[in-house]
């Protein structure tokens, strides 16, 4: 025989309706706020039973984050694209983001694209560059299928420099190396989504002084251990995406007598380059997380994200130990702030490869210490420790060099973990500027570009094989 | 009649033994944390009840704490010392801290006095140079009687090229112009006092390449807002005393265009020389510091403290409106760390001008958003914040230039109120290195340094008139 307890006290596991029904009534309730994983959806749950459940996948994820924590990057030296990134032959550019063709090319992309065709002496002016390029006589190619990453509307010649870094496993496989182009500065650029003469300018500049000065720094500097900057650049502020400013000037004062010591004819220009541009640290960062994101993509069967590039157009992520892309459309760049007079109709979706750094701990993980990433997330040291927690929420882990002082000195999250994406809803956040949707004007804001659940969805499918 | 009640509660206040004893017998009882000011000192307590009740006092503070945090000092250029500095000529070395005579010079500053001596071509080796010294035919003057300030053990020629920096006050009145010395950088150097030969070589590598290609950087660039970087620097995680490593590599960010344009003879010298001295910005930050606590000086009847200065033997603050020093004996620097195989032992006493940074918002008051200074204080943030915190409760206000981001963007506490620290007994504490006691092997560890209460006591009743 049973008898009814005198007291009763209620746990709500879910909607919280349920628990305030109870509290309304003088009950008392303790209210768990739970929800299923991917949002109920039956499919997924199984998918992510299956995934969670193999051993072999927390294996390599184990295998990925090791890699993606310890590899070190070095920057070793500055090359035309042609002489050194394989397959970069004839009348060929690399872009941001997934494959595309012209006809789906965004506009901002579009005029990197004029410009870079100009630049490379294929055409006369961008009227022509646009007819070369409608008629597909200009093979258009992803950086990211030639181990390189490229930042915004990036297009990138054969005879542009890039960096090159090289990095060696220490498990004595063969050699990563990866590429990225020399940042091309604030103003009037094409990575901005420009394709005006000071804009094509801009990349006879770095191909003629910029990418030689460079090289002979670099000659003279040796290798540079990339994230070792990196990691003072975010104690002292940095999210090594959104703001790169303490790392590029640790590595100007580095450098300084270096400049001083270059050729005369390039010696003021490439000054001038440097000392207007804070930036300049993104692209080594972003090569360097492409070194480590190549070398965990040898991992097979892993459930950790190694590609998340967008061009514009398409939104896209790869997976270790395959080529294959899980695409969806471009997002728009939300928690945004617009140039005066412009807003949310101006503006160009998500775009560029530099994404790629939050795959390795920087950018959105590391904004907890970065006060000027704050300004932008709503002002308060806590609004960037929450975009920090969010990454926690679904990466394998933390990085023992990228540490956060105003979070207790705490490593940033590492490792971008499908299944805990899909699982909780959360898609990982990538603080970027905006483009121009077709006004040609160039960069019309910055904010927050919140990844498409869908690929994920669907890598995380192909993963389970359901 | 009275009648007792049937419930009785304590407040306690002060000590608490008489809480506890409460606490024992099963009483309620509500324990203040309170101390009498000045320890009860009753003739301490009689000037500070003076001080306390007299409104010219905290109009004329208001005014100091506006001076202070308002003044926006300029680094205008670099020039001779005996060019432009007032009263130097001959034979004249400007050392730190309040007059001393040389028979009770400490080592340190002894042996950057001779490096000097030899620097001018007084004599042709440190030998000679302590016979002049030791015979009076060198005469000792305090650079803060020159409008200068001067790090650690620093002793300045006529020769030497010192930093200019220049404030147009508000209210119309006399220009106020301040200087310091450059930075000597890290290694054998005469401010960490060593005379070794190397040391006599930086101080001439100062004047005959330093200097020059300084003074023409910043004819090419214009003045300096000094405070504007250092605001940016404290942001990057600086104190802008212990260091100054984010300010200093803004500064060669946005010179590295005038570096390149230098003639031959100087350009790879300087630029080498700004590559390696991180602590660059620290004189142009105490040079500041001083333009402004120079010009806060010219209003009476303040209790802010505009001077503090140790010469390795005395330890002496000065207030607004007199030239009066208040010394005593130069305290050791305590939670220090030092090199390996060194300690308290080999240890000299406190020293050098640069606790002006102290007053004016800068070092310890920036103490909770540096990482760096953190570790010195025993590793957490929640350390550094007690050392900004400890100012707080000494100083009348905030600085608005000056924001902590790990402090919710608080303003750095400015204006040190000899009251505050007579009331509770808080000096200053200030962020210093520890040089070596006599063995003239410079710097042997860093640590923090308490100022002693006597001297702020002294100054007390001298205001008080008590």
């Amino acid at each position: 025989m049973r008898v009814l307890p005198d007291e009763i006290a209620v746990v709500n596991v879910g909607l919280p309706m349920f628990a305030e029904a109870v509290r309304a009534q003088g009950g008392t309730v303790t209210h768990v706020d739970w929800r299923p994983p991917a949002g109920g959806d039956p499919d997924a749950v199984r998918a992510l039973t299956r995934l969670y459940s193999s051993p072999t996948v927390d294996t390599a994820n184990a295998e990925v984050l090791r890699r993606l924590d310890t590899g070190v990057p070095f920057l070793t030296g500055v090359r035309r694209a042609d002489e050194v990134v394989p397959g970069v032959e004839g009348r060929m550019l690399l872009h941001c983001g997934p494959a595309i063709t012209w006809e789906h090319v965004a506009d901002p992309l579009r005029r990197s694209m004029r410009a870079a065709t100009v630049a490379e002496g294929w055409a006369a002016d961008v009227g022509e560059a646009d007819r070369l390029l409608a008629d597909g006589a200009v093979r258009l190619e992803p950086a990211n299928h030639h181990d390189m990453v490229v930042p915004m509307a990036s297009a990138i010649g054969p005879s542009a420099p890039v960096l090159v870094v090289d990095l060696t496993p220490d498990d004595g496989s063969e050699p990563v190396r990866a590429f990225a182009p020399i940042n091309q500065g604030p103003g009037e650029v094409p990575w901005f989504g420009r394709d005006t003469d000071a804009a094509i300018a801009r990349l006879r500049l770095l191909r003629d002084v910029v990418g030689p000065a460079l090289s002979a720094v670099l000659e003279r500097s040796g290798p540079l251990d990339i994230l070792a900057v990196a990691a003072q650049g975010i104690a002292m502020g940095d999210d090594l995406h959104m703001r790169t400013q303490a790392a590029t000037n640790l590595l100007v004062r580095s450098w300084v007598g270096h400049v001083a010591a270059l050729p005369d004819d390039v010696r003021g220009p490439f000054a001038d380059f440097l000392a207007g541009n804070h930036l300049f640290f993104l692209t080594p960062a972003m090569g360097a997380a492409k070194a480590l994101t190549l070398w965990a993509s040898r991992v097979p069967g892993s459930s950790i994200v190694t590609s998340m590039a967008r061009n514009g157009t398409t939104f896209g992520i790869r997976l270790p130990g395959s080529d294959r892309w899980y695409t969806t459309a471009a997002p728009p760049v939300g928690e945004a702030l617009y140039y005066s007079g412009l807003g949310p109709d101006d503006a160009a979706p998500d775009i560029g490869d530099s994404a790629v750094l939050e795959l390795v701990g920087l950018g959105g993980p590391a904004a907890a210490n970065s006060p000027a990433v704050a300004a932008f997330l709503g002002g308060s040291m806590a609004d960037a420790a929450a975009a920090t927690d969010a990454f926690r929420r679904i990466c394998v882990g933390s990085s023992s060099r990228f540490t956060l002082p105003a979070a207790g000195f705490a490593g940033t999250p590492v490792g971008v973990d499908l299944r805990k994406v899909v699982a909780t809803g959360v898609t990982p956040k990538v603080n970027t500027g905006i483009l121009a949707a077709s006004s040609g004007q160039g960069q019309v804001g910055a904010g927050v570009a919140t990844a498409p659940l869908e690929c994920f969805v669907e890598a995380l499918h192909a993963l389970a094989g359901t």
